[in-house]
C-alpha cells in the first residue's frame, strides 16, 4: 500500500542516530521493550495487533534516494548519510503472538539490535503497534456484546486519513467479519461489503424504481437502504414489494438496512412487516453512530438486527484515539539499565526479559502474568512491582512463555499467519479470559508481577542511582 | 507516499457504480455537495484542509491491475470492469480555498461529474477532507492560545497508523511551525524538528556525559532533555554545565526540554537557574500530553515556555477523532434533488450552489454565510434554513463568493499554493473572524442562511414529496 521508508520516523531518532554513529557507539547491543501503561476504553485487556505488518515492513526498510537527499539538505553528516544508505534492520525481535491479550506495564515486544538500528525503528514500531492494537481492542469489545451477530467495518470515510487502511485489518483481528474498505480487502484478503447509499435512491425517479434497478443489478447480493424518505411508510413496503418480485424470479432479497431513527423500534416494526409478508429470511442490517454500548443496548432491547455496520467509533477508536505504548531501553552491551522517575510506576524494568502467563487448573488464564529476566530458572513467586509486601506464589501454576522469536538478524523467522488465523487465535484467547476481566464497568485488574531476581536487579540499580 | 488507487473506496460505491453502468445512467450529470454538520471540539469554526492533496490524487486516480483482478474475483460484471480499467475522473470541482474558515451545513466543495465518477470518488474525498480539516482545526486552536510561542508536532508514534502523514501536513496549516515526522517533512517541505529521547541519556555512563556527547554531535542544534533522572537537581544543572562549555567554544545551547512533572513550576525554576547562570538565550521547550487547554493554562500561569511539543492530542484530534463531513446529491441531469428526513435539519439543499461570505464595514467577517443557487442574481436577503420568520438583509454587505473552480474535467485549474501560503491564508482569515467565534466556551454561532430562490426551490420539492 505505502512505501514506508527510513524517514518514517521522528527527527530525534536520526539526531540521536548520528551521535551514536559519530561517537562510535552505533554497534552497542541494545535491548528495548515495547509496552503500554493503560488498557484503552477503561477496559480490562488489550488485543495485540499489527505485529506481522510491522515485521514485513522492517524486513524491507531502507532509506531511499529521496530520503537521503532530504537528509543531506538538512545537514546530516556525510559519513552518517553513507551509513544510512546501506541501512538494514538486522535486529532480533521476540514478541507476543499477534491477537493475544496483553496487559499494561509488561513487555509485549522485545527488540535486541545494534543501538542505532533499535533507535531508528522506534517510531515506526510504535506507530503500527499502538494503532492496530487500539482498533483490534475496540473491535473485540463490540464482538463481545454482539451475541454472534455479524459486524462490518464501515469506517473509511471517517477514518483518520490513510489510517483507515490498517484499521480495517485490525478490526478483523478483533472479530469483525467484513469491511467496506475495498483496498484493505484487496490487500489483506478481507471480505468486502456494501450495497447502496441514499444518493442511489435519490438519483432514481422514486424509491421503488431505485430498489428494482438495484435488485436487477445485484440479484444475489441485494441489500436495500430503507430510510431515504420514510422507513416504515415507504422504505420497508417498497423493499417488501421488491423482495416478493425477486422471490418470484428465484432470487432472494438479502437484507434491508436501517441508517437513522430509533433503530430498536424500527427494527422491530420492520421485522414484523417482513415476516407478515412471508420474507422471514430477509435480514436486517443497522448502522448510524454505533459503538459497543449502543450495540449492547439494542440487543438488550431484543432488536431483531442481524448485521451491524460500524464506522467512526470503530476505526478511530473513540473515545480514546490512541494506545499509550512506549519503547524503553532496558540494557546496553549486556548492562541492565533503568529510567528513574519520581512516579514509581514509571520506573522501567532492566534486562532482557521474558513474560509468563499463569493458567489455572481448568486451563484458563489465572489473571497473572509474571515478568522475569530472560533465561532465569522457572519462576515460583511473583511480586507486585512497587508494593514490597504483595507477592503471589506461582509454583503450582502452568506457565506459558509469551515472548517468542519472530525476527532474527532482520529476517522474519515466525510463520506469518493469515488474518483469519490471527482472529481465531484472538477469539481462543478471549475464551480463556474470565468474564470479570472482559466486562466494561470496572473490570478486574489483571495482575502483572515480577520475579524475585528481576525485582532484586531493579532494586540494586535504584540504590546505585541514589548513591 | 502512498499509491492510492481506485479501490480506495467503499464497496457500495462500486456496487452502485455497476448499477449506474449497467442501467445506462453512468453519464448522467450529478452535483454533489461536501459539507459537515458540526464544528469539532465544540468550537465556533472549522479550518478547511486537505483540498490540494485530494486534487493531486484525483488527477491521477486509476484502477490498477491488482484492483481489477480483485474486483473480477469478487464477481463484478466484465463490462463494468472494462469501464473501470479506463476510468479517469473527469469532473469539475468548485471549492473553498484550502485554509479558509468554514461553517456547518453549507457546501465547502461542489463536485459536478458524470454520476458514476462522482460516486466512485466519494469515500476518498471524505477520507481526506474530513481528517485534515479536523487536525488543522485542532492545530489552529492551539495556535490561538500559544501567544506566539512555537508549536511543534510530535505525534507520529501515537498517530492513527499511516494517518500521521497527513496529520503533520494539516497541523502546519493550522499554525504549527515544525514536525518530528521526517517523512512528512520530506514530502510536504516542512521543517523537521527533534533532538533526543530518554534512551540516549540512559545509554551513556551518566547524564553529563550524554549531554556533552550530544552537544558535540549537534553544536548548532542542541536541545537537552532534562528529566531523565531529576529535572532540577540533575538535568538542569548538567545542562547549564554543558551550556557554559558550549558558549566557551563559541556555540550556543539552544534549549532544554521538560517532558514530565509540573511543567509550569519546572519551567519557572529552570528559567531562573538558566538566567542565574547567564544562559538567558537558552530556550525552554515543554512536552507531555499537551492540548489547547493545557497550553492556555501554562501561559496563564506565566510559565516561561518558548516551544510546545504536542503529540497525541494534536494528531488524533482528541477528543473528537473525526469530522462528520458528508457528501450529498443535489441534482442529476439538471434536476434539483433533496433528501427528506424527519429531522428537518437533515433535509438537504437542492441545486448546484454558491456560497457568499458577508463582510462588515471594517472588512471583517460579519458572521453570516449565504447559500444561493449557482448563478442567481446578487442575494439581498438570507433566510434561516428552517425557521420561516428569521431572515437577515444582505443588500448593504460586501459579499465574497467562496466556491471557485479548482478542477475542470479532471484537470487541476487552481494554482497549487505551497503549505506556508495555505497557513498564511488561514492566519489571515482567523484575523478576520471576531473573537467571539473563536473562544472555546460556547462560541457564537456563525449564521448560515439560504437565499430566497434557494428556499423557494427547496420548499417546492418538499411539497412535491409530500403530495
Amino acid at each position: 500500500m505505502m512505501d514506508i521508508t527510513g524517514t518514517y520516523t521522528d527527527q530525534y531518532q536520526l539526531a540521536m542516530g548520528q551521535v551514536y554513529f559519530l561517537s562510535g557507539r552505533k554497534d552497542q547491543t541494545a535491548v528495548f521493550d515495547y509496552f503500554f501503561r493503560k488498557n484503552p476504553f477503561k477496559g480490562g485487556y488489550t488485543v495485540f495487533a499489527g505485529l506481522h505488518e510491522l515485521l514485513k515492513v522492517l524486513e524491507k526498510l531502507r532509506f531511499d534516494a529521496e530520503d537521503l537527499s532530504f537528509l543531506r539538505f538538512q545537514g546530516m553528516h556525510p559519513d552518517f548519510l553513507a551509513y544510512l544508505k546501506g541501512f538494514r534492520f538486522q535486529g532480533t525481535i521476540h514478541a507476543c503472538r499477534e491477537g493475544d491479550l496483553v496487559f499494561p506495564t509488561r513487555p509485549v515486544v522485545r527488540v535486541e539490535a545494534p543501538l542505532i538500528e533499535a533507535q531508528l525503528i522506534e517510531t515506526l514500531l510504535l506507530n503500527m503497534l499502538n494503532f492496530q492494537s487500539l482498533i483490534a481492542t475496540k473491535a473485540s469489545r463490540m464482538q463481545r456484546v454482539a451475541q454472534g451477530r455479524t459486524l462490518i467495518d464501515f469506517g473509511l470515510r471517517r477514518a483518520q486519513g490513510l489510517g483507515g487502511y490498517h484499521a480495517s485489518r485490525a478490526a478483523v483481528i478483533g472479530g469483525f467479519a467484513a469491511t467496506s474498505n475495498v483496498r484493505a480487502a484487496r490487500d489483506f484478503g478481507l471480505a468486502p461489503s456494501g450495497t447502496m447509499a441514499h444518493s442511489f435512491i435519490q438519483s432514481c425517479a422514486d424509491e421503488l424504481t431505485a430498489f428494482r434497478q438495484f435488485a436487477e443489478g445485484w440479484p444475489d447480493n441485494c441489500v436495500l437502504l430503507v430510510d431515504t424518505y420514510d422507513t416504515l411508510k415507504s422504505g420497508v413496503p417498497n423493499a417488501i414489494t421488491v423482495g416478493k418480485e425477486m422471490a418470484r424470479r428465484g432470487h432472494r432479497l438479502k437484507a434491508i438496512r436501517l441508517d437513522s431513527g430509533d433503530l430498536a423500534y424500527l427494527a422491530q416494526r420492520s421485522r414484523a412487516m417482513l415476516d407478515a409478508a412471508g420474507l422471514h429470511d430477509v435480514k436486517i442490517a443497522a448502522s448510524n453512530q454505533l459503538d459497543e454500548y449502543v450495540i449492547k443496548s439494542l440487543l438488550e432491547q431484543e432488536a431483531p438486527i442481524d448485521l451491524f455496520g460500524v464506522g467512526t467509533n470503530l476505526v478511530t477508536g473513540q473515545p480514546d484515539a490512541a494506545l499509550d505504548g512506549v519503547y524503553k531501553l532496558a540494557a546496553v552491551d549486556g548492562q541492565p539499565l533503568i529510567k528513574i522517575s519520581e512516579n514509581v510506576e514509571k520506573i522501567t524494568l532492566p534486562h532482557a526479559k521474558q513474560v509468563f502467563r499463569a493458567f489455572n487448573g481448568e486451563g484458563r488464564f489465572l489473571g497473572a502474568d509474571a515478568v522475569g529476566i530472560a533465561g532465569e530458572p522457572p519462576i515460583t513467586m511473583m511480586h507486585h512491582p512497587f508494593m514490597p509486601h504483595k507477592s503471589f506464589p506461582l509454583a503450582d501454576c502452568p506457565l506459558e512463555p509469551l515472548l517468542t522469536p519472530v525476527m532474527k538478524q532482520g529476517r522474519i523467522v515466525a510463520d506469518s499467519p493469515d488474518l483469519p488465523a490471527i482472529a481465531d487465535f484472538c477469539r481462543s484467547r478471549l475464551a480463556l479470559l474470565p468474564a470479570e476481566y472482559q466486562r466494561f464497568e470496572n473490570p478486574h485488574i489483571y495482575k502483572v508481577g515480577i520475579s524475585t531476581r528481576l525485582r532484586d536487579a531493579r532494586d540494586r540499580l535504584i540504590a546505585e542511582h541514589k548513591s
